[in-house]
């Protein structure tokens, strides 16, 4: 590999003499694509050069970014020649086959796939939780799966202080998670179902509209989904905490964007809702919105086009002494995904691990 | 009270000696009630007379039930005289203002409100479970709530064989749960969403077209809802089983029928899955649907009009060790309410179980 390890050149270039990253973003046409480039304008986040890249069947498109509209090339393998930070939001198969060649071409790559997640030399960051595991990144850093990430993000603060053991988790997500196409299909299936037509079913493999459907992923051959695996194998690798029993069930909601979750969790000491409370108040990127008797709870259409983790519904779980249950609601395309992929380039930036020393 | 306890005087008639039933249908106009009308139908449940009655609002309007048109009149005490089973599917005020009465007039109440479940002199009963507490009743016959009656069902069987010893469930509970406004109100808010218009929500406290709600029934002190704490409270007492340990987030989803739910259960000694299956199958009302492989599972669009309590992913719970994960759907107005109480009406013919000797 042309690389070398992290953390040896870079670390005698001084903030100030660093120039800013040359980003591509790979996917950038598609639901989490067209996210990212809004909070890259909207963080400011500071770059040399963009290059946007899709499919060859978007090649041409315009988009804009920061001001500028940019044109959205075919990804090729010479497209990553001076990139620094790739980003990758793209099908599984493209990021099994494109991303060993990014990096080979030098940049650091943050992919937004499962391919990479469990792999020992790959860091799985949510920089809230995290950061520090990216000093270890070999050219590839992987983002957790949208479900995973905010749950993550509301559970580390209460596990630092009172390990949890076991956890239930069950997901209502919504169809944006399965890209920009299930977004207009749930619409039209509604349309169709106003009008009294036939509903016509190719995002998911059954109707989405006015149903729900227990399955996200593939099967396993325990009987659990690839999706409802990742909460499993995911939450562990984040948070550090293999020991962690964890149960899921993902379904998929008729709602556009953002995931709620049910979670139950039972710690090792007993926890009190006004410790939970002021533990997650505390964290940043978490927001608690918990008061029942007003109707203030974590829902979709608070969420969406928010940053934050919202948690709400806290109380005492009362199927056992040590537990806790309450409500996660974040939107999927931003914490879920484009946020948490652009935050982990910012600590990229402020903690100099770029591939090669670059940027210098 | 003017009635006698069940078991005495009743017990003398043979079967053949018994007329059938007289029976009223109290809120014949709202959502519950349009279905029970069908199922009296398609049941053929044999009844002498049959008086559907409502609010003075709907008083007027005319039914079809069994071939005939009948006209809805207003519920007055004076409209139970001479009846011998009055169905109640009304609000809270409505059940606990008329139902002593109805009593004191003679007749059997099933009542579908939440007012007499937990009182110790009622029985709450789902007939495929505990059909023998209808023996000890005293002229209240309670069905349980929507969501509890399909969870028990697809539990009890498994907790027969194996005492279930912890239960975590979350739901995804469909509108019609809040009655037939809120299926308009879904429609129209999707129209208005469609249509770019502002979206009105009156049924609920937002807005539940692409949108989910972890709010059902009213706030309790413990941080738990009342729909929540019925799940815990009846499925207790349905199963003669106080002892479990139970959890439950009972969520509304933007879907017109069937409630879904996710449920986690921890049994006293592990059990395949292949025992639970085979137990699942071998119960009255219980339909396996659990193929992950071929997208087969339960969803509301395949269990919305039908009768069975539908359950799949049934998985080993990855969590615990004794444990297994499951998913329940079923036709919340059926099952969960009309159908269920027309099986206890029928088990009371059967049984012979009215008030007074009636009938005969």
């Amino acid at each position: 590999m042309g690389w070398r390890p992290v953390g040896t050149t870079t670390d005698r270039f001084e903030e100030s003499e660093l120039s800013n990253p040359r980003i591509a973003v790979v996917g950038a046409t598609g639901a989490v694509g067209a996210v990212f480039l809004s909070i890259i304008e909207e963080r400011k986040f500071p770059f040399e050069e963009i290059k946007l890249l899709a499919s060859s069947r978007s090649a041409g498109k315009r988009l804009k970014v920061g001001g500028q509209e940019i044109e959205v090339e075919e990804t090729t393998l010479e497209a990553f020649r001076d990139v620094d930070i790739a980003f990758v939001s793209a099908t599984t198969a493209v990021s099994q086959a494109l991303i060993p060649a990014i990096v080979e071409a030098g940049a650091v790559v943050i992919d937004d796939s499962a391919v990479y997640r469990m792999d020992p030399q790959v860091p799985l960051v949510v920089p809230e939780i995290n950061a520090d595991d990216l000093k270890e990144h070999r050219g590839i850093v992987a983002i957790p799966n949208c479900s995973t990430t905010q749950m993550a993000m509301a559970l580390y603060p209460l596990h630092r202080a009172n390990p949890i053991k076991r956890l239930v988790a069950d997901s209502y997500q919504s169809v944006s998670g399965a890209g920009g196409a299930a977004i207009a299909e749930l619409q039209e299936q509604w349309r169709s179902i106003l009008d009294g037509a036939p509903v016509r079913a190719e995002a998911f493999p059954h109707q989405i509209a006015n149903n729900v459907l227990p399955e996200i992923g593939s099967p396993r051959p325990d009987g659990y989904t690839s999706e409802e695996w990742k909460m499993v194998e995911e939450t562990r690798k984040i948070m550090h905490a293999p020991e962690i029993a964890i149960s899921a069930t993902c379904v998929r909601v008729p709602v556009s964007i953002c995931h709620s979750e049910a979670v139950h969790v039972e710690f090792t000491e007993p926890m009190s809702v006004g410790e939970a409370r002021e533990l997650l108040e505390a964290f940043p990127g978490v927001t608690v919105v918990d008061d029942l008797s007003t109707h203030q709870y974590p829902m979709a259409t608070l969420g969406a086009g928010r940053d934050e983790v919202f948690v709400g519904r806290i109380r005492k779980d009362a199927s056992h002494v040590n537990g806790l249950a309450m409500w996660i609601v974040s939107d999927n395309l931003r914490k879920g995904a484009a946020l948490n992929a652009i935050q982990i380039a910012e600590e990229l930036v402020k903690q100099n691990l770029f591939l090669s020393g670059k940027p210098s």
